[in-house]
């Protein structure tokens, strides 16, 4: 079996067949015709301005209320430099995105995880965590949850931001995900409940692509001054270039037609995904998300995901990411995740009759 | 004379006429259309291969030897990231780039200025400060020195690498302006001297636009390993969109002639800009580069810097920065940096003047 092609459910990367790349090179050559001398040139550190306005009347916020970055993991680390000291306490999910804890880790910061259940947060744990201690900041991804494939409930998000309001604690809402929903309604988000205590994140990496870098988030107008000028020490302006290119793009209405196709690309990928998880696997027990890129599963009792790891990656030529990656106290010893909308839906179904063989030979 | 229109002798920009935006246009379409599927996903951290490649040839080092990132200051920022922990002693040229001091400061480190003389640093100063302690790193701008305008003689530069070698302390040379000599001989670099001591960071900020943000670094292979884990863990990937046009700019043998331009462009800015000092204000001593963006003067005994910028802003409508951001331990009352490129002949005529009516009126 080792000289099968190599299967990745490791990193969840957009299907490169979604680039809209000709409608980009046509927005490319009107960007650089109409805005060549801003683009080309340094700026303020929120942002080309027109993509900042065209995001704030987007999202129904004030301007002043926008910033943009290189991609929402700088904006991230940027909330960490102004809120986090070392040795400072900062709520996660368990399990959570594992480049949240890495860049909490880079700023010394204790990573908490609070459990997470099927329809969210465990608030209950967060209640008692709490008690102990108030985070500077609280990160968390409300909708399909990146591992978890999860996504929150109305009366947990509501819990939440009034624990935030109660407590005192700001939230980082990562929603990259969000506007992927498949099927059902969307929730309210966390700064749709409570825009004071909210700072929401969200990037184009999920929706146009991942190259040009352009992450923003919504919140405080005073918060965002203070970020910007940690912005302008880092990097003086971001990819302005890229940011013009990419609202030439939205600017011609071309978004919501983008997202579509990404739907109808997808959806397919989940549901074989799931098929292919009751046919090959049924004893572990998966998440069933509406929307965004991951699904997770738990292995059954006494089944781990090294050794699953180390077999499928031996014996399959499947690679799969750690479990225990995800949890910043420790745990996930039988979580996997995986990313389908990176694959076709062939593959899917092979890597996850791999992934039963594995877990069958362990 | 209050309603003149506003002249900034403030930031070192280039001339946004000296954008090759038509260039870029074609660029960006080759670019997308070639490289599309690479340059809108994820990548490495050390940025779009062919651009690595590209810039080791020209260089002649091996890839594996360069890393790019979002502009030169985020790399600098990295390796802050990599050397310093809080604490730490860094050393720079008194003066300095004032986005280096904050850079540093961010990273709670001390920032120990070594005072510049005409032809590079003062190293009998930097001797005895050695004896005291020695640095991580030491940060410097050997070519057309921002903000003095002064470059070092071979001499010096051979002294600086010999106490790097002997001491074992890393040099970060910065050589954004290296490329652009209007006159005279280039010296060798640092990094041509030892390559074992020196981190050679260069841009495109001054070459083609800063608006891509795409700066990057020569150095050792192993250390640049470690900065591209922290790169990875602060934004995954740098623009590789911005990236993929930029490379096919320079693969399409763009850059000399783009350099070509701009000296032509740039070197009678410099030489108005001295003949506007020795016209208006001949008993200020000011520096003769012979390239860069920048130019500095010290005003005569008893006129303070603060002073002329009060007068120069209020009565003139001349914004001037202020030397002491320049110097990181104190120092530069009387100290003035005349950023000239972006300005056309007769506002820097007009500029000087206004600067010594201001002088005249303290």
């Amino acid at each position: 079996m080792s000289n099968q092609e190599l299967i990745n459910f490791t990193r969840g990367v957009p299907a490169p067949e979604s680039f809209p790349l000709d409608d980009l090179s046509a927005a490319a050559q009107r960007a650089i015709s109409k805005y060549g001398r801003t683009i080309l040139q340094y700026g303020k550190s929120y942002g080309f301005r027109p993509l900042i306005e065209w995001l704030a009347e987007w999202k129904r916020v004030e301007p002043k209320q926008v910033i943009t970055a290189n991609g929402s993991l700088q904006l991230f680390d940027f909330f960490c430099s102004h809120f986090l000291q070392p040795g400072d306490v900062a709520f996660v999910e368990a399990p959570t995105y594992d480049r949240a804890i890495t860049t909490l880790r880079h700023h010394r910061a204790d990573a908490l995880g609070i459990p997470l259940q099927s329809d969210g947060l465990d608030i209950d744990a967060l209640e008692i965590e709490l008690k102990k201690r108030v985070p500077k900041l609280f990160y968390v991804i409300p909708d399909f949850q990146n591992p978890a494939g999860m996504t929150y409930s109305l009366e947990k998000r509501q819990r939440l931001v009034d624990l935030a309001d109660e407590y005192g604690f700001w939230i980082v809402e990562d929603a990259p995900y969000r506007p992927l929903r498949f099927r059902g309604e969307d929730q309210p988000s966390l700064f749709d409940l409570n825009a004071d205590r909210v700072l929401h994140m969200l990037s184009f990496s999920k929706l146009i692509g991942p190259g040009p870098r352009i992450g923003f988030a919504m919140g405080d107008a005073k918060l965002l001054q203070a970020v910007a000028r940690i912005a302008e020490d880092t990097y003086i302006t971001p990819s302005l270039l890229s940011q013009g290119i990419v609202y030439e793009f939205l600017n011609a209405g071309l978004l919501p037609a983008q997202i579509e196709k990404l739907k109808a690309l997808y959806a397919p990928r989940l549901d074989a995904t799931l098929a292919a998880l009751d046919k090959h696997l049924p004893e572990a027990q998966a998440t069933r998300p509406d929307g965004g890129f991951f699904l997770s599963l738990t292995l059954p009792q006494g089944v781990t995901t090294e050794a699953v790891r180390q077999i499928a990656r031996e014996k399959y030529n499947l690679n799969l990411a750690s479990g225990e990656a995800f949890f910043p106290n420790g745990g996930g010893e039988r979580f996997i995740r995986i990313p389908y909308c990176g694959m076709s839906l062939d593959v899917i179904d092979e890597g996850v009759a791999r992934l039963a063989a594995a877990v069958a030979d362990v």
